[in-house]
């Protein structure tokens, strides 16, 4: 369930990532042209959790989901806006940030995926400026405090009002002992490139800065009087405009509601099936492995007991071959099978992350003609000028990304029948592992398993580190990749794939099920925070970039601080905030 | 006092860093000819603390200050040696990494400073390679387990015994439910470039790889079966050598003990003093100023009480101009200044850091004529190529890398009578932020403060992140950058300094001690842990290498790891390891 310390509004019992503008609460999103608006308006009464209030246009994470739900939508269902005008609809203040109730009352858990995803929310308002030429132009009128500045941060252009009294701050260390952690930090460094002195001095002033000296130290790009501002406004946007290569007068496609059917065991989506269970039979948990066996079921911090349970995910490639034309792809929409998958993985993933916590590992399986893969693929390519291509391909690179970043053992399962092939592949080097059957089963007549590569494996969808997955995992010896790339076409069978490099273990039918079983029942035994700082470690080896900074630097020190008694103590700064009290610190350094 | 939760041995109150071979309990230094032998071979009772045993050549930070020392002393004692052998002189065990019960029972400030100084320890390894030919091989006869595997990882190469047993391994995920934290995780992944699936399968795997499998998979650089194990040593460490620049022949500096006087309120070194003073006076704390003032006394964990306080760090320039040749350099050994200076800061640097965990923040000031620091920095360019010249810039440049990761919140007061010029001006850029006295004090004869640039500014002393602390600080604009060189061997007053981004503010007398004091306390009274993060974020910016890597991700992931039930709760894995009770998970993936 989803949070075990807090209750959902409207008797809720999981957190959905699933919305559309008709049910906003928060953002109203209005298009003009080639201009749109995003209005943030939050509904101090329209929480995700029991128990505190969105004041002064502060969020949770209801607030972030319909952001990046609308992003998307102006992604795709808005191809002609070149220029997003992230606006508020408050009087004097722009953003108040994340909801310190909120905060203060979430669990662990909660706290560092609340987080992740604002952070995916921002990096995807840089990506749509990078990939798709859709600009951010952020107008502060008012306070962008924390959160609110961190959103900002966001965007192409910071406007800020000049009126003696709007000002951008990241208050976080004075105000609550802990980080900006959503970006806020690295952007201003690395984005912003404010200088580390002056980034120490505004990091460390509750009340921000404003006027010209945040033009000066460049933490806004411009201060205008509040008489010129809507004329100021018009002609920045005029010139982002100028700049995009957005396709005007362009129609966009529906982002239809995705269908669903949810059971106890699992969730059933068109192209995809998420099947959870018990990550070990019971009676496998009665000490035959040593060190490495399963548990009996442990007692939590808060006396419920849990056991760790697996998510099989299975990928179903295609029914029929690619359309005939982009034309014939824009008619098909949100059906069109590379974004319907793409759609219903995401969410599969984000429902995981936010719902699961005692999922230990995510095990991705895939059923379908590789062949026909390999054809949308080719179709991709065949398109990539198109808008509607483009914004497919840019999708999977974010939900490709989102994977990297989920905090659970990833493993590829690659088994007769299965279609890991092109874009598909990307899951199996996505994984921490994976493992490939060798021929075909006894008595089963499915055709043995292979593996296919294709250009989209050798540039498309980067990790955020900035490579490849593949060149990520051929960083000692370039020729390797060299190899994988002219294998590129072939179908390989699992001694070729192991060759190659491409999976972990090709294994026998006579090995297949023990050695999954027990690699899988150890997995689940392990230290579940461990594995988490293993992996995160593992996943990225190689360059850095500021994306990839902001989830491991940044964010690894975030989850510190939000496991110190200075913070989360009950004398600590997010407890005390608003009840009069100073917090009470434990002044040694670590 | 060092820590609290633990007794020193021997009835030590401070853990103290300066050792020399005659003292070693735990290594064996040897040296012939150009190649020198560093044998571990730890004494099981000689631990820093009270309470646990380092059997199996298992080490705690006292045996790695004597590595750590050893090392110092093959660079500037032994200029001839070219090779260094790293060996266990333990049958059937290389090194079993850091001790268990140890890290079991030590404090969460004494764990994370631990592994900082162990990885800047492997950093030095590197570090002489890198910068002085002085190459290390790692010969493993047994089992080189978690650190001990990490400790090899330092080494240029790595060769491994084919007997059957003898086996590397990082089982600390399996094992201890915490991760390989000295760097272990990033060397696999970056330097030795293990493909991330392989070093999945090796991070969970508890007894390690051993024999043919080691080399495929990059672990190690060579198998030798135990009959021709010395033959092959020699002849790798002839070719290792053969590579090296290091003179033969020469003879080096002995590296004398530090003469130092502990008070109180301090130490006075020859060329440093420190000076420790509350952060704030008792009357101060009676809440003037709202959010920021300095609280009352906090009560901590263990219940005693603290208060933030502050390190003052003085550094003396040079009494006399410097010598007339290299060889009279020599003569001086280490009485030279820049030497002498850059030994007792370091050594001030890590008593603060391991044992006064309540200084809040370090106060770099300075005294003496900014010429002759300048000359000095000039003489040490007019011999770069000369041996001792090199490791002396070598040895300022690991200091102030210490000094960049050293979570205190870092000031730079440049006042009259300073001479914070050329190698000095280092410590000004390496402050979170600093502040200079514009003009002179009134009645003080002291000539007005000046800041003045040289060469060593622009390369000599890259930070973790590969750039030199003005390229780091200039990100924004290059020709900033380009205006500092051009101001290079001017003497810049304060609003010249300001002017050219040099300092963070420039004040009047007037304005001065009010400005000050009110930082200071203000500092203080901020969040411990909250400073480390925002410190550890805004120090950095830019790029990420290897050794950042190390220090940023897989240090705040580890540091993270420390903090969770799971590795050090009642029931984790570091308590119960040895007691026969199996650790007890929260399975929950956060």
């Amino acid at each position: 369930m989803a949070d075990a310390e807090r209750k959902l509004n409207n008797g809720k019992s999981r957190i959905d990532f699933q919305t559309d503008p008709s049910k906003y609460r928060h953002w109203k999103l209005t298009v003009d042209g080639d201009v749109a608006t995003l209005l943030m308006d939050v509904d101090e009464k329209g929480t995700l959790f029991e128990g505190y209030e969105l004041k002064l246009n502060s969020y949770d994470l209801g607030v972030d989901i319909e952001l990046a739900d609308a992003i998307e939508r102006l992604r795709f269902e808005h191809p002609q806006v070149k220029v997003i005008l992230l606006r508020s609809g408050k009087p004097r203040v722009f953003c108040a940030g994340a909801n310190i109730r909120m905060l203060a009352g979430a669990s662990h858990a909660h706290k560092v995926n609340f987080c992740k995803f604002t952070n995916e929310t921002r990096n995807g308002i840089e990506d749509a400026s990078e990939v798709s030429g859709l600009f951010t132009i952020c107008v502060i009128n008012g306070t962008a405090a924390g959160g609110g500045y961190e959103l900002a941060l966001a965007a192409d252009h910071i406007m800020l009002i000049d009126d003696g009294s709007s000002a951008v701050s990241l208050p976080e260390l004075p105000l609550l002992a802990v980080l900006p952690g959503t970006g806020g930090l690295t952007r201003v460094t690395d984005k912003r490139k404010v200088r580390r002195d002056r980034a120490d001095v505004f990091c460390t002033t509750e009340e921000g800065i404003k006027g010209k000296r945040a033009v000066d130290w460049r933490l806004v790009d411009e201060v205008v009087p509040a008489s010129k501002l809507e004329e100021a406004v018009a002609k920045r946007a005029g010139e982002f405009a100028a700049k995009s290569r957005r396709p005007p007068g362009t129609k966009g496609i529906a982002l239809r509601p995705l269908a669903r059917e949810r059971s106890a065991d699992g969730v059933e989506y068109g192209t995809v099936s998420v099947e959870l269970r018990a990550a070990a039979l019971a009676s496998d948990a009665s000490g035959q492995r040593g060190h490495s066996q399963v548990r009996a079921p442990d007692t939590r911090e808060d006396g419920s007991s849990a056991r760790a349970r697996l998510a099989t995910i299975t990928l179903r490639g295609p029914q029929a071959a690619p359309p005939a034309s982009a034309e014939a792809m824009v008619e098909q929409g949100a059906e069109f099978w590379p974004l319907k998958l793409a759609r219903e993985l995401d969410d599969a993933i984000l429902d995981i992350r936010a719902n699961e916590f005692d999922v230990a590992a995510i095990v991705f399986k895939s059923s379908g003609d590789p062949a026909q893969v390999l054809a949308y693929d080719q179709f991709l390519d065949a398109n990539k000028d198109h808008w509607l291509a483009r914004e497919i391909r840019g999708f999977w690179k974010r939900a490709l990304k989102r994977i990297d970043l989920t905090s659970r053992s990833l493993v590829a399962l690659v088994e007769p029948g299965s279609c890991f092939a092109g874009t598909l592949a990307e899951l199996v080097f996505a994984s921490d592992r994976s493992y490939m059957l060798i021929g075909k089963r006894d008595g089963d007549n499915k055709p043995p398993a292979t593996l296919a590569l294709a250009a989209v494996n050798f540039g498309a969808y980067p990790m955020s580190n900035g490579l490849s997955r593949l060149a990520s995992r051929f960083l000692a010896d370039p020729t390797d990749l060299d190899r994988a790339k002219a294998a590129a076409g072939e179908t390989l069978d699992a001694e070729a794939a192991e060759r190659l490099g491409l999976v972990t273990f090709a294994l026998d039918d006579i090995d297949w099920e023990d050695e999954i079983r027990v690699f899988l029942e150890e997995r689940a035994s392990f230290s579940a925070d461990g594995l988490t700082g293993l992996e995160a470690n593992l996943r990225f080896g190689g360059p850095e970039t500021m994306e990839s900074k902001i989830f491991a630097r940044l964010t690894a020190w975030q989850n510190w601080i939000f496991q110190r008694p200075n913070a989360v103590g009950e004398e600590g700064a997010l407890k005390r905030y608003g009840t009069g009290q100073k917090p009470a610190f434990d002044t040694r350094r670590v």
